[in-house]
């Protein structure tokens, strides 16, 4: 994952709730796609302006906007017109960098969540934010660029399998949260496949790219955590919330998704010390290894330096030098040799260098 | 211990409550057994189909049912009709990477703890998920495999010892719990024990394996950890709770189980804080042995080499070398090379080097 | 940052309350600006005594006093005598080195904060205090120099653009605050585009430089740290308090700009962790190099000492050689050494090592 | 200190309440010590049977029954019939390997608590575990093993000196914990001197056994903390009881032992930090000797190997070497060679390695 | 700051309350001044027994007594007499390695903190308990040693400067206890200017001086740390105490003591986290100079090694090694020794290493 490129700065100054979109511009043109439900009848369709929504939100039927690209000022401004949404949530859904949060307007809640995904090369970590606002009769969600993760949830409407039809707007917002950290699940999985592979590499042959590997997880669960972890909060907070927006009956499902996402958090927190415990092995194994190189240096070393001193003399070209006229001066010196590299060599057997 | 390879994204798109086993099926046919009991008469068997159990769920005796493998949906749906359980808490207890968790279902309690053992070899640890509910006057519990961690509380119930045939479905739950409690310190012993060992080899003969068994050690602490964390929080909430299932002379043995989750917590604490310090005193014993592999080395080296140069000076072929026509000129350079040595050593003495 | 070398050691022994500048003196004279507004009029300008403002203390309209340079005590005493500060609050705001804090007056609110820039360079952070104190129809704002950054503020009450007109001294000191608040985000991003740099450079050509850089970042972040986290408590109790001075409507505003503040805090402590994870990746890739480096050595050493003792041993003079006269005794040892040569190259190649 | 051998796995399957010693065996015989007391009338005696305390019971002078030795069962049970004790605290006080804690029975109040001393060299912490239980007229201690530890309570209670005699079992206990705590300081003060002696021996002459040290006093800090850190809370909780057995009077005297315990733990963490830097030190101090050894290393090989190579070239016997038949030739490379030697010992003075 | 070397142990088995001073005795003979005042009159004088006190403790006036010197038994216990303070808090007084705490004793507040001073040469940071005693119309302050921390509040009261001659004990109490932070901020300020000397030591020439001095401060500030903050929540609980001995109007001063003691731990730990990040700083500049030792040793080593081995073969004493006789043999070996080292450091320069 790369560090938020979203220039936040070129806001500076501008007044609260001054619509610009702060963040990468994921998509060309805003795609609006439209569902409206409840437990008899069923309608989707993609729209091109948001004024053909309006009409929907009249009926008592659950209506649930899907928006995919959230640059455009003039979308999200309509949008908070008809709905009654606060400038400083039409400019948080426009600024893609928010942390996992809930505002309770009264007559709607807004969530910000964050997808997590992997990238193409099933490599990076990629997140994004998805804006949740749900009221009486009535679901925005804001999507960055369009994605299949929702595709569950409206395959269930569509068909009218489970409780999905029967139930309010609540239900279709835990639906789709519930989605998104089911997704956690999906890119854990990967990670912990990764750390299984990394483990399995570092005991065969531990080499500098393992390093670079495990670096770069850690950090990209370092990202993945600050994603979740404000999340969990704001589960709770869905759950102890008293506003009637949330039917009792939701509050069970708030719990199982809350659990979920203590799992994830947890799972997250067990990658990083795995990987912490990882890097500590991998440098030990590196000193280790190196302990090893030196010995043998010096081993090598240790053993010739003496010995090819002694030779070194006999190559001295004085005129007066017994030992040489010696009859077996030669092997004599092979004899001190030999007896001083065994020597050494019982000396590092001794020392359990060998 | 392994990553949990459960393929929770499996269930992705799945709606909420489907029932789909989540994790390694390490059974091949759920095993039913059926207790029944009071304070005077006792049933025990095993039977084929869970409809043949339901029968002793509309008596007052204590009713415990437990089953061993949780893969199949069948089973655990007709359970969960027959004993009233939300289809989510079905869910919850075909996924068996669940964290210990505690809800309170009003008619029932569901409790959620992890069973820790060691492996055939001893050397590593397997966790398991134990799913317990009880009610008014029943007990369901589920494990993924058969074992016999709760044969004691078979035999006590069997032949009447100690109060658990006076008492109700609260006090077998806790019977349950305090013996899955109890398993964590026969685990915890034999980390101990292996503990122990390591410290004395760490002492006596520090080699690589050692370093690999501490981090093993270490990891295996980490994911004991994360089993029995959050255990402590479920009990104190099961001895806090106001449920009328719970009778109030239950809370001082649910105090005492708190207790043993207390010790066990501070005993894995204290296990991983010694690991840690193992592994300092490894490391930095490995460097004191490299640096005292490189003393030996500069010692030979700064020895040697400069008498190596001295006997090369008097290698060379040139025709006016003074020196060489000396009577006792060879003896003169055994002199300084004599001296040179011994000078050295001196030095490195002083120097405290050798 | 450089340490605060702000001397309240000056101030010992004297009475609390007492009037000394502590901190660096950034000004030369105190410059006293004025606007003063409702919906309808406007009034902005530069006085040269404080006197010149206290008529407009009278009128029910909003008077926005800021003074640029704290070392006035002359200033300051007035200022507090005409708007009823207390002594402390008067030494609090001549005293540079303050933690953000929030004191509730009663008659007015007395807002600490830190304005956080990077010097001219863009190198080093500097930090800079801001005291707001608002009341019933004013708002006083003290920094130490002047400044840019509200700028935008200004014009927006020159124009009457946005709603900060219509509000009142709570809406102008939230709009102060912000103003603050995304500066910070100014500068995190310039460090969180100097931090990509640096990862880059640690992967293609890590240098002892980029190592003093990461130090220095890392220290940045710790003084940045300091000026934003008590900011976190201080707008949280801003919007908790009861004071009547805090319009009901004002309450999205600040929670808005907690969520900002928390959003600052998350950047910061991303920062932190990145930036030791870069660390421990420089200095494992530092340690590696360094094994590299003494594998080559060892392995030429290994290669050739033995091979030089050999060529030593046939350069001895010993008149009784018998090698020496064989035919082919110069090529024999040749062969010798090319065989020694290659199993040894063939031994490292084993081992991995080349 | 030993890792804790304590088997309570032995007890792995028995009924919750069931009296099985858990622990070593720290005395063959439990002693049994009867103190019965009021203003007026003292008794001491050593009885062989628990059954002769009984009638002391009965009366209103405040009766101590002082075990040493826990593992006889039969003498638990008994006491514990006579005192009301649930069978769970009977298990509690023999299996001694329990933390520090409290529970309010309601007729009486149990503590347990750890004694901490310093084996017969004073080199490894021992601890003890001690139960405590008072009621309205009785206080009954069980220690593992005879020691000396409460002689001076009972000097004042024999002697008449200070309140004791006064006062009722609450301020008895009190005295027993407060003997137990003030011994924790009598240890500390050992730790404490045998830290500034390592310290010391940090600076002169730094060792592997310094290193040794270091680890088991750290090590033993961990045991010790382990026991002091949950009697604060213990304390805490006993001074905040509103149990009818503890007089107000008592609570100033359990405020000043819970200042002792929290004055111990504050040691027991500035000890632990402190080792912490000592480590530290060592470490970086022998990285800095191998660094100076490298250097020496480096200069000697740096200054000799070009010099060893130069008199090799002239030690060749190549029929065809000009240079070998120079008049001066020799001197010649003498002088060369004094000229390489000395640059290179300039040039490491000017990189202040010399 | 050498560890307490106070010897609590010799108390070890008293009656809780009894007299023995514990820790060094840094003054001979107790010192005890008077200081009288309302807002008309003022007596100051030196006396020489508690006795001469007494008599203004009946007056309206606000007594201050100080003692230099807790060792005198007899002194403690006639104040403790005359002023009603308990056995255990004379006690405290006279043990002088107490953690600054609060106690309310109705009839009076019993406040210890420590003053932080440096030593003579500024090296060391020395701490002494103050004890302050205040309540309806006195003040006690017990001081281990005469010391000019409170004479600036003597000069304020001598010479009715400030609030301080119209206010009540509770705001001399508050006048001492400021004195004492004030005093934290000019060891602060020392320590802050040791550091940032160090840190350009550290760029400029790191040497292993540098390292102790900063170990040596990190142990400072760790004892600093433990002195300053329990006062934080000393004082926060004279802030929120409901005694009628504290004015309302000295609330105010409270809270700004109370922000001082925050900056002051706050100044702390940034000063730790700057050591350690030193710490760090010096220990990766020192890895890398080793690293660059190891180059230079490579490089010299891999360069010559191999030329030295050439010039050996050509040494050696083969009757028929047909280079010798080569007419250009010598020059020919010359350029093969050439070709070598170019060769070698091309390789070196394009590794980086040059």
């Amino acid at each position: 994952m790369r560090l938020n490129s979203s220039k936040r700065s070129q806001k500076k100054g501008l007044s609260p709730g001054s619509l610009v979109h702060v963040g990468e511009r994921k998509v060309d043109q805003p795609r609006i796609t439209l569902i409206d439900y409840d437990g008899d009848q069923f309608l989707e369709k993609e729209v091109a302006t948001v004024e053909e929504c309006f009409p929907f939100n009249e009926t008592s039927t659950v209506t649930w906007i899907n928006i995919d690209g959230v640059h455009d000022a003039d979308v999200i401004e309509k949008l908070g017109r008809a709905f009654g949404l606060h400038s400083l949530i039409q400019e948080d859904i426009m600024t893609t960098s928010q942390r996992p949060k809930l505002d309770d307007l009264e007559t709607s809640i807004y969530v910000v969540s964050r997808m997590v995904e992997l990238n193409g090369e099933g490599k990076e970590i990629v997140t994004e934010q998805l804006s949740l606002i749900f009221g009486r009769n009535f679901v925005l969600s804001f999507q960055e660029r369009p994605g299949d993760m929702f595709d569950p949830v409206r395959e269930r409407i569509r068909h009218g399998k489970g409780r999905i039809r029967k139930l309010g707007p609540d239900y279709l917002a835990y639906a789709l949260l519930d989605a998104v950290v089911d997704h956690y699940f999906v890119v854990l999985e990967t990670v912990g496949e990764r750390i299984e592979t990394l483990e399995d590499e570092l005991v065969a042959d531990p080499r500098q790219e393992t390093l670079h590997t495990i670096h770069a997880l850690k950090r990209e669960m370092l990202f993945f955590r600050k994603s979740v972890w404000p999340l969990r909060e704001v589960v709770a907070a869905l759950e102890r919330t008293e506003s009637p927006l949330i039917q009792p009956s939701t509050n069970i499902f708030l719990r199982d998704v809350y659990d979920h996402v203590i799992q994830a958090i947890d799972n997250v927190e067990t990658f990083r010390d795995m990987l912490s415990g990882m890097l500590e092995t991998y440098l030990s194994s590196v000193s280790n290894r190196m302990n090893q190189v030196m010995k043998i240096l010096t081993i090598i070393s240790t053993i010739f330096i003496p010995l090819t001193f002694l030779v070194g003399v006999y190559g001295m070209n004085f005129e007066h030098m017994p030992e040489l006229k010696w009859r077996f001066g030669y092997f004599f010196v092979w004899g001190i040799m030999i007896a001083v590299g065994v020597g050494l060599v019982y000396f590092f057997k001794r020392k359990k260098w060998l």
